[in-house]
């Protein structure tokens, strides 16, 4: 088999070497952590010791870690109207947010707003403000900490402190910031926070939801039943998965500093090459901040459900847009909450790196690029013509 | 370090080699199954395969397994207003379920009625008959298959029954089942069934909801977001965890037959031998069926918690109840539905077994009992004098 090169870690990662390891011995503990025997306490002890490292990764205190299935659950979780100690009658979410934030979690859709974006992809602070003043007091905002199609990193610090002036309470979808750009809890200013384990180099089925004050009650559980997570979240731990969450997590911070500039190097020389030969390209975000690993481009008059496939062929996978939800091709709501034309916005593909990528996976893309590039181009030419 | 006892199956399994081998396969995959790429593609055939393993478990079709963190989140999932085709103003649960299910799901308390138990252990049939015929018609039904404390399995066909001339809806918790007796969905006569991965020696953190009828809908997502399990269930799969149920369903299915003989012969080794040595002894559920592999019992006057504790120090791992929640002690809802004395429910201990199991494992905790019997019935005996 010929060596494939993957280029869509916004999607999901490749597992860390470390997590691997932790979730291979978890597997051999055979208790459950409910349980108090010497088996149950060793299960205990894992997820305990995955919580340090989880908290560590976003500068929280332990006990306001709160273990879920992934992000999505998380976001559910977070977006209840009861989250905090005030009871929110409203919700506001940026219009790019994932499909679990824009579904309202367990608001009525009635209650759940969209606020919009700029052109460069970030939210509207001006536009938020005047929602804010407008309404009552204590609504719950949700604004992601990074866009999983563009890269383009929000500033949520300014989203907090807007938030927090008109006594509201902020949610941020933060999946895709560790390892990338920093994600401190308390520096950004977010009440709750949900991370996803598969998005950091952890198996996929693991998440949390983070608050930064421990004195405010997390949101009332969504899934009811047993004590666990001190009755946030009922249901048996799953132990394998937090114990590679908090092996990731502890990877993932110990080497940000350095993988941060690994990877913008590695960007750099990827959109260089693709702009060289192709001037028309349009990076998305590119004047704003953006995570180092994420390029999102298109090329007037390219289909790119199409050219996805082509790159497959060649052994290298891409993405057309979000890979999070049933595989059916959509528009990007992203692109239109920018306000690009559905005509470019439907040839927009999106590269990200991780930890594994190397310079010749970067220049494989190029290569490919070049190649296919011509023929994606022209066929749109053609029908078009 | 000594070799330590596992007799507590019914808390958590040991992961099955078949299990533990596809979730190291899965592991390798990166790729995310809602992707198109080959990568995602891989992905998604784990799933998919897994899925067939799980529905063959039970005589389901695939499209009728949904996919969830594990099984109280399937409960959860499961008690929904407006599960099936039809709308439940009512939620009826035998007084014996499991925390998630008592709890109600999704259906506000004042709606949610539990159902009187036999001092057998096994749901009052005629009960439950007298509050459908005083019902309007259209209730949801949740009865578990069998009791995870006492191991009574219930007459779920002739539950199915009385709810379906009622024109209810039923649920079944059939966790403890696979592995120790049938679990035939068509033959159980359940409309929707949950299943955890981690109690038929499958990795925790998965398990499943599923449907007779492919043609009655599933409750409302619980969690929303992406459109994956059909938009039954928003969230990236928990592959490796999936493939790992997948093949324990597989294992479980194909071993079944010869492994409930097996275990009913230990069991029969082991509650002769208790007895034997203390005539007093009560086991609980002992003239209905019980899974093969469960033992509660209890001898007047003995502290369950003191017990456990004592033989974890002697390297074997019991109960005192159910483990499934926050690990403080509770008397047994159980114990008390069956009409139970609080002093003798406090002593009760259960002793689970497994594919795993051995007779030198039952040997030594008969041992252990006749060694710490004495001290352990003597001690209450002064506390009480």
């Amino acid at each position: 088999m010929t060596e494939r090169v993957y280029l869509d870690w916004n999607a999901t990662t490749v597992l860390r070497r470390e997590a691997r390891a932790a979730v291979l011995a978890a597997m051999e503990v055979v208790g459950n952590p409910s349980s108090v025997h010497a088996e149950g306490r060793a299960a205990r002890r894992l997820v305990e010791e995955a919580r340090e490292n989880v908290a560590a990764l976003v500068g929280a205190e332990p006990r306001n870690v709160a273990f879920t299935s992934g992000g999505t659950e998380a976001n559910v979780l977070a977006l209840a109207p009861g989250t905090g100690a005030t009871t929110h009658s409203k919700l506001l979410v940026s219009a790019i947010e994932h499909a679990s934030v824009l579904a309202g979690g367990r608001f009525p859709a009635s209650a759940v707003e969209q606020l919009p974006i700029t052109g460069s992809g970030q939210i509207n602070l001006a536009a938020l403000q005047r929602r804010l003043a407008a309404l009552p007091h204590g609504v719950l905002v949700s604004v992601m900490l990074a866009n999983n199609e563009t890269g383009v990193v929000q500033p949520i610090s300014d989203v907090a402190s807007l938030v927090h002036q008109a006594g509201g309470t902020l949610h941020v979808d933060a999946v895709q910031g560790p390892g990338r750009i920093r994600c401190d809890i308390k520096v950004l200013g977010a009440d709750l926070l949900t991370l996803s384990g598969h998005k950091i180099g952890a198996p996929k089925g693991v998440g949390a939801l983070i608050r930064r004050d421990g004195a405010k009650p997390f949101p009332a559980a969504l899934i009811s039943g047993g004590g666990q997570e001190r009755r946030t979240r009922a249901g048996t731990e799953n132990v394998p998965g937090i114990a590679g969450f908090g092996a990731a997590a502890n990877d993932t911070l110990r080497n940000s500093p350095s993988e941060r500039l690994r990877l913008l190097a590695l960007r750099e020389r990827l959109e260089l090459s693709l702009k060289a030969h192709t001037p028309s390209m349009v990076i998305f975000g590119a004047d704003v901040e953006r995570l180092p690993n994420t390029t999102l481009f298109a090329v007037p008059g390219m289909k790119a459900e199409t050219a996805v496939i082509a790159f497959d062929l060649e052994g290298i996978a891409v993405s057309s847009g979000a890979a999070c939800s049933s595989g059916k091709v959509q528009a990007s709501h992203v692109l239109a909450a920018m306000g690009v034309s559905p005509a470019l916005a439907r040839g927009a593909i999106r590269v990200s790196l991780g930890w594994d990528t190397t310079e010749s996976d970067i220049d494989a893309f190029v290569r490919a690029w070049i190649k296919l590039s011509g023929t994606l181009l022209k066929e749109q030419k053609a029908v078009a013509a």
